[in-house]
């Protein structure tokens, strides 16, 4: 067997820490050991029981860019589905790197460190700064992971200019795809109160079914806005409802409807809920609405980050990126609220959260020369 | 304490019986030994596991009155709720009959009896012929009661001009009110599928909800019928509407609503079916529903039984009584299909199926009049 390469090496050697949300298994302890030895100030951030870090190299000056990520994995799901150990991390013959977190995202964390350490060792005097925010409950409850050390960061007035997260953003080829932004997710739980009877005596009850189903049509067939050029139109979606007592001769006295709104940024949360309390309140429903906000959305417009992430693909693999904001939600958006701009960047994400998670060896060789060529790009 | 009358002897005798459906515990041997007695034919008709019989006194020509009822009732619920026992059959300080079944309908049985038992004393050579049509099994499941005699005495061509079924129909004073009909009942489960999918990707999935918000409403609001001089309109209502996989991320695959019409006899089953239909295909739905027919409406205009009902009403308590098609079904519905007049005039309502169920003994008496001064317009 030959000789595995840094990045390899160093993937492998995370891979083979089991950092089941919210552990992190010595992860971090690892990549903070390479980054002090290459002159970083380094942060451990411990809140409650995750483990988050925080690295910088550089000077005040000139702009900042951070590189974020997390060491954790999510479970293994049935051993005995796997070929290999999950966290065995090893190289099959097709030449694919196997084991929990190979695409999501220990091979982007061994990518960005090796990146770093050559960017570095070329440029030891370069502009602005490089830093690190990486989590190790990302795939988990995320309450004190990236959010809470955003919270941190901007209580210190720290600057973010961009932010390159190591989401396995691929679909089928490295770097076909990057996220320069997510829709918001707005949701909510709906109770419309009637009043139960005997369905033999109607003109007793109130029944919430009736009252609702007008304004559940209205709502479903609105339209909320026409999305724009890199979101599409939002979208309100039922999820859940029920109303009932299960006997077939009570007329229920209230009904319960689950929403979610994935909204771009032509909508803000405030229209929404007004224009939702706006429908509910024009069919005279008695009601009460819990909204749960899960993120807001965020979009980098095309401008230094997106340019030199395109370009190094490009440099890199001969192929054009197609920027998305599709998918579902990422830390990214709790990065975003610094005003930061934000690309996610990664593997191919075929494989993620499955059995036999599993990344092309070769694509995160690829993957550490984008990153360097984008270190390159902005602060060489 | 003085000897009770015959109509409160033979009540108390049945109430001591606790014949909770589908048992009959000797009651019906009881109402047989006494109907043999007077020379009428009776024919037990056990079905499956429930007692029944019918039994015939007079001749082939002219017209044939029915007495139809129950022996069994329902549970007495919890024993230390009572005042008394529920099979003690006692007669309290304010002169009230207390038990299960004194009210529902061991009293009404009791009254029948000591009807019949004067009035072929008196008139040996009667008009047309006197029956009943007695089972054990109205509280429960019903299919092997009235339902299955009915069909019985239909295959052998039986006659039934006028039936008095001794459902407790009185509110507040003996005879206040008879009821000359029953609403049909019309139930069904309706799925509608959708195709399941991820909130974050609907144009990938049909959301059922969506789909069938509009149909409901539109079903909700529908006039079915105006009713008549004797029915309220045809009402619909929903009483259980599910959808959701619980999960708030996911589009469901299904919807289903349970629902319910009480109808007049101013529509039939087959009209509300087809009009459902009409409104789902309008709404492009692809739904399925499953029928129940609870029962079909019957109702007996102002004619020879109800005038007769009515006028020994009136000679006996001097009121007006008032004819309903209200509440819920009852085994009136079975006897109907045979072009049956059929009126339930019973005790006071106000405690069946509680505990410390009760009746005023003396309107047991007063009922036993009735019934006796109804035969005699229409048999002497």
């Amino acid at each position: 067997m030959t000789a595995l390469s840094p990045t390899l090496e160093l993937a492998c050697d995370l891979i083979r820490r089991p950092s089941v949300t919210p552990l992190d298994e010595g992860c971090q302890e690892l990549m903070m050991r390479r980054l002090a030895a290459l002159g970083f100030a380094v942060e451990p951030m411990r809140i409650e029981d995750v483990d988050n870090f925080w690295a910088s190299h550089g000077r005040d000056e000139g702009p900042v860019l951070c590189f974020a990520g997390h060491t954790d994995v999510v479970p293994t799901g049935p051993l005995q589905a796997w070929q290999h150990g999950p966290f065995e991390a090893l190289i099959d013959e097709q030449g694919m790197l196997c084991g929990r977190g190979a695409a999501d995202m220990k091979g982007s964390l061994a990518s960005m460190i090796i990146a770093v350490e050559r960017f570095v060792a070329e440029y030891p005097n370069h502009k602005g700064r490089i830093t690190f925010l990486i989590t190790s409950d990302e795939e988990g409850p995320a309450h004190h992971g990236t959010k809470a050390v955003v919270e941190r960061l901007a209580a210190r007035n720290e600057r973010l200019d961009w932010c390159i997260v190591g989401e396995p953003s691929s679909t089928t080829l490295i770097g076909d795809v990057v996220k320069n932004g997510r829709r918001g997710s707005l949701g909510a739980t709906l109770t419309v109160r009637g009043i139960q009877g005997h369905v033999a005596y109607p003109h007793l009850a109130r029944n919430p079914i009736h009252l609702a189903a007008p304004a559940l049509a209205e709502l479903a067939a609105e339209h909320w806005d026409d999305g724009n050029a890199f979101f599409p139109p939002t979208s309100f979606q039922v999820s859940n409802l029920n109303s009932g007592t299960g006997a077939t001769n009570v007329i229920p006295g209230e009904l319960t409807a689950v929403f979610n709104f994935r909204f771009s940024t032509e909508s803000t949360v405030e229209d929404l809920q007004q224009r939702v309390n706006a429908i509910l309140d024009k069919h005279g429903l008695d009601y009460q609405i819990d909204w749960a906000l899960s993120g807001l959305p965020f979009l980098t417009e095309p401008g230094a980050l997106l340019d030199a992430v395109s370009a190094s693909i490009r440099t890199v693999t001969g192929r054009e990126t197609t920027p998305s904001t599709s998918g579902g939600t990422s830390d990214g958006r709790f990065i975003a609220t610094l005003g930061t701009q934000v690309v996610e960047l990664g593997p191919v994400n075929a494989t993620i959260h499955q059995v036999n998670e599993r990344v092309l060896a070769s694509d995160l060789e690829i993957l550490t020369e984008i990153y360097y060529q984008t270190l390159v790009k902005l602060l060489a």
